[in-house]
């Protein structure tokens, strides 16, 4: 019997069969390296795909899923309503959720925001520095001023999302433009972080700073609510 | 040609049409009375109701609907998804929105917060007290202390919301429960304003303090952003 | 050598040997109970009163504090400015501080805030029920929907603070008022947390769920940032 | 009588006087030409600076000010403290404060906000972008997706300041900064936006969207509260 937290990695795993320009990092798909990854970091790790019957996210994986980690790029139209009505329901009853990089497109992270997650893009090989924002988050803990990345695909303002509850690292792009880049969010019992970094293209999620990252904000969306609120009619005024 | 504010106020309208409990200052509908009376603030005011075709929310409607005001109890999964869809669209584009009372439970309402807007609540006749928390907020200009309702329908915590961009007003009731009764929320370029008072049994939107609130709430809803966002694949660097 | 939370007690310590009204449980002090039972939370606790020399807040103490426990009420004057300053600093680089009750209205808080921290208030022996709105907040992890206190000091808004970072509790009380009765705040390094229950005339330190809300706060308050920032001319770009 | 908003413009008036590297735009002082560029949008504007008697800043003045414009760089220290306690009363009764570029090390900003406003910075001449972050805010009405200066005096994060209420605008610097430039906070009645543009060295308020980023925050900041909120003891229950 593990006290460690469990971590489901969700991949769309369509990019990496279908593309020659992925990084040789992810040939087992972007999941499978997250998952080794995430396992040296003391996690239970297990994996759920697109394909699989119920994009593999079955009741019962939900159920004992304490953080979902989510990747998904082209096929976003693909992962069907009922099965977003779970994730998000999971969500709200207190699992935690990271939303990677082309996530913010995905129809979870629209069903919890209330927005399209819209950004503007290019590739153009730019270098990436992350600015920590917020010092005083659980997820920037011992994370310097700044993580650079040499080489990453470019989002920029505006990003279609609600002022985050928490801003936690702000993106500076070598071509001009900034992107909110690590983002917090709470509904009910759930803990939802966006972050950026990620694409195909990069071996960005090899890179211990992004990891220590990955860690703090699965250790942080991890620590949702776990009680269950009783909403609805009630009878007596409660002091009676 | 009018520079006035266009309000549509939408209204499920089954609930006066069913239950003898419905106050007679709602006879001929609650939009009836509420249009009524934003038009003596001098706005441009017309209705539409879940009963006609495209529940009355047509393109032409919302296309030149400054703030759309929502009224829903009984009925909100009747509200076809398309249109909720459509509803929304227009918020994001810069639509204002006012959420009346058991609209924290419509479709429309969970889709841009992305949580259930469930409450506690409880009929007993108890007296309500709307306390301004944000006294610097346009949606409080020239209202007192508080606004005192002899009876009311009591909602109480927990209320199913993210955390509001603004809170303008708690409610305090007789029984014992508070409720976060005035919360703002932006989404893109629209602004969305939840009031919690309300109800069919008693004539509270006949009270010029509750309309006083409706107005300032209105004219707030009503300044959104008008731009256009252009979201998407950018190739060159913006300084380029 | 022990990795337990320090916590410094800081009592005003006048009402109590001043007053006849206060409460058998303060009689050796407020701050005497509050270490006693903050101990046996498994703290390292110690305390420090606004008679010793420099109000007992020495550069050593305040060097070894993890929280700093605030309670005044009648002589906010007599603390004097440079001890405030000296505090305020320890807080911006990481100290946390839990002011407690009239604590609203003392220069440390003030100076944290920019706000005065005046309150509406009277003695009238209100029934208090002090209710969570977000139970998805450390602070409230294992606290019931509200705490109820049958008798208390009864404050109200408006509260002249800055809109709470995160607002985790708010009080109804039977004499008609609301007030945001538990606030956070963070500043730079250090986390502020302000806790309304309390008074002198009644036992409300030693009500357990009281007392569970300042264990879980003392513990969030522990865990603000614990590098140092640095700030000033850099000469160089960090890229190069 | 005069309908238009009042603006006090203050100036330090030091560095203009001392250093030849200050642009010739103002030669008779920054004041002067705020002064005058604001007149142009149609307020009424007077100036005032530090080696005034009272620094220029009479009670006479405050009381007939809607907003004032804060700019101070080298002689933070000579304000006086009376008078810096004076502005801070006279925004947390409702005049608006915008405080620009190097005012954030002002003993004002740090009295309203908390924190000591420290930055990092060069002097390097880079190129700076100004990317609108919250379209759907007063401030950034009408201004395109971001203004850009040609060269500019580099700020960076950290920035100390606590999260702000809004955050409007994120400056991308070419050296690989980014820093938070326009921020709201709310403080009772009054409304506070800090600024980054300016710098005695480049003509920047000269640019005319930097001037509708200025008349856009004046406008908003004029629109604090105006009532006066009563606290203190009040005797009886509000309902009795």
């Amino acid at each position: 019997m593990s006290d460690r937290i469990s971590v489901t990695v969700w991949n769309e795993y369509r990019t990496e069969q279908e593309n020659d320009f992925v990084h040789t990092s992810y040939s087992d798909g972007i999941h499978t390296l997250l998952a080794e990854k995430l396992r040296t970091r003391d996690f239970d790790v297990q994996t759920a795909v697109l394909d699989e019957p119920e994009h593999g996210l079955t009741d019962e994986l939900l159920d004992r899923t304490d953080v979902l980690v989510w990747w998904g790029h082209d096929a976003h139209d693909e992962v069907r309503n009922e099965i977003v009505t779970k994730v998000r329901e999971s969500v709200l009853d207190g699992m935690g959720i990271i939303v990677l990089h082309s996530g913010q497109g995905s129809k979870i992270f629209e069903s919890l925001l209330g927005t399209s997650g819209d950004v503007c893009w290019r590739h153009a090989d730019e270098t990436e520095r992350i600015w920590v924002i917020d010092q005083n988050h659980p997820i920037t803990d011992g994370i310097d001023e700044y993580i650079e990345l040499e080489e990453a695909a470019t989002y920029g303002e505006p990003f279609d999302i609600p002022s985050p509850d928490d801003l936690v690292f702000v993106s500076w792009f070598e071509g001009g433009d900034i992107f909110r880049s690590g983002c917090c969010y709470y509904r009910r019992n759930g803990r939802i972080f966006y972050f950026r970094p990620g694409d195909e293209r990069y071996p960005i999620y090899e890179n211990e700073q992004i990891l220590d990252v990955l860690e703090n904000s699965v250790r942080w969306a991890a620590t949702g609510a776990s009680g269950t609120s009783e909403f609805g009619h009630r009878r007596d005024p409660p002091n009676q």
